[in-house]
């Protein structure tokens, strides 16, 4: 298997949130993938053979899927004797309500918060493209989002609260064991360990401690990104 | 089994987002229960055997159990030959984090949208005791909360995006069948239909449409809550 995904000018960093749901469900599984670390101007010129535009695109064999949810659902399919990753259909469609329900509080705001602090990870040809293609979509300049990252902390903490409260009350979103729903939630924080030294979760929050034992799962796999 | 449940001069019509999650759960499994209606200040009289200040409080021989969830949890573990509201113990998890997540975007706008209406609903003695006790949480007088409706109904309209969008995939939140993540949505939907006539929802919108065959469970149970 061979799975592309999102690097900066270190190429072992891989940093996008949805890459690093299926490097977790890959370990899950059991299911080791040939890494092939791209560039935000390499993507463009790369997966067309998969019709994608984004990372993570999975190639088995002669399976080729894009999409980190169509990805999960492929790998869930595909080797039904290795442990689930979604713990059954009532599940897996809850996650994938999860999918949506984190992109407006928690991903929008994310990315605010982080993209200056990505921009300084590019190499200077990627830097170019993702001014120019970012930028329109913020509204602002790169460097102007800084300013407003109080604001925006501030905002993602209080978005965060049902998933402290929740982890009050069990180890793992899914329950006793980590499941996929934990792995959407993971690809966030690895996003911001990844790009950022940013400090969005206190060492007193359920969510603090349960990040922890995410980075102990598969020998210490997630923390293998190193934090900025 | 007995079924304390919330109403208000008409006591055929319990509108209590919480309770309503209960008898769409014992639908879902085959159960009857007898509802026991309760006004505001009957709540606060007539529960003490459960230790509770609130609605449900589910009374099954000698076992009490009060709190949505908890009641949710004893019929999964009390009744488990009849069908599974949660559909295995990730989905379980799931649902428990749905739970935290609909109150800070969907049940506190809807309950500030609703307030005045609800008002509406009660006798003379639980409007004193309604007003006595909510005001002060709303920092408003009820008749205050009015005004605001137009900024909280867009504010919800907005909460309500990743739900319509999950929809667009997939029949009910817990996939092909619905499961307790839907009876905790339903929910909220037929506390705004039992209190008042306030749109919420638009025809065209996946919810809408998920709304109906939600009312049609079950012998359409959920539609014997009539419309105001």
């Amino acid at each position: 298997m061979k799975l592309y995904e999102l690097v900066g000018v270190d190429k072992t960093q891989g940093f996008s949130p949805y890459v690093w749901r299926i490097k977790m469900a890959l370990a899950h599984k059991g299911l080791e993938a040939e890494m092939v670390p791209l560039g935000f101007t390499d993507i463009k010129d790369t997966l067309d053979f998969a019709d994608s535009k984004t990372v993570p695109v999975l190639v088995d064999g002669d399976n080729i899927i894009k999409d980190s949810w169509d990805i999960a659902c492929y790998l869930e399919a595909a080797y039904p004797d290795s442990p689930s990753i979604f713990g059954g259909s009532v599940a897996k469609a809850q996650a994938r309500l999860l999918n949506h329900q984190i992109t407006l509080p928690l991903l929008v705001p994310f990315f605010k918060i982080l993209v200056a602090d990505i921009y300084d990870l590019l190499n200077d040809e990627d830097k170019d493209y993702f001014r120019r293609t970012r930028e329109p979509r913020l509204g602002c300049t790169i460097e102007e989002t800084i300013e407003a990252r109080p604001k925006l902390l501030a905002s993602v903490k209080q978005n965060l609260w049902p998933y402290n409260k929740c982890l009050e009350e069990q180890h793992f979103f899914g329950g006793d064991e980590p499941a996929f729903s934990d792995y959407i939630m993971y690809g966030i924080f690895q996003w911001a360990r990844g790009t950022s030294n940013i400090k969005i979760l206190q060492e007193d929050q359920p969510l603090y401690k349960w990040r922890t034992k995410m980075d102990n799962l598969y020998d210490g796999y997630g923390a293998t990104l190193v934090s900025r």
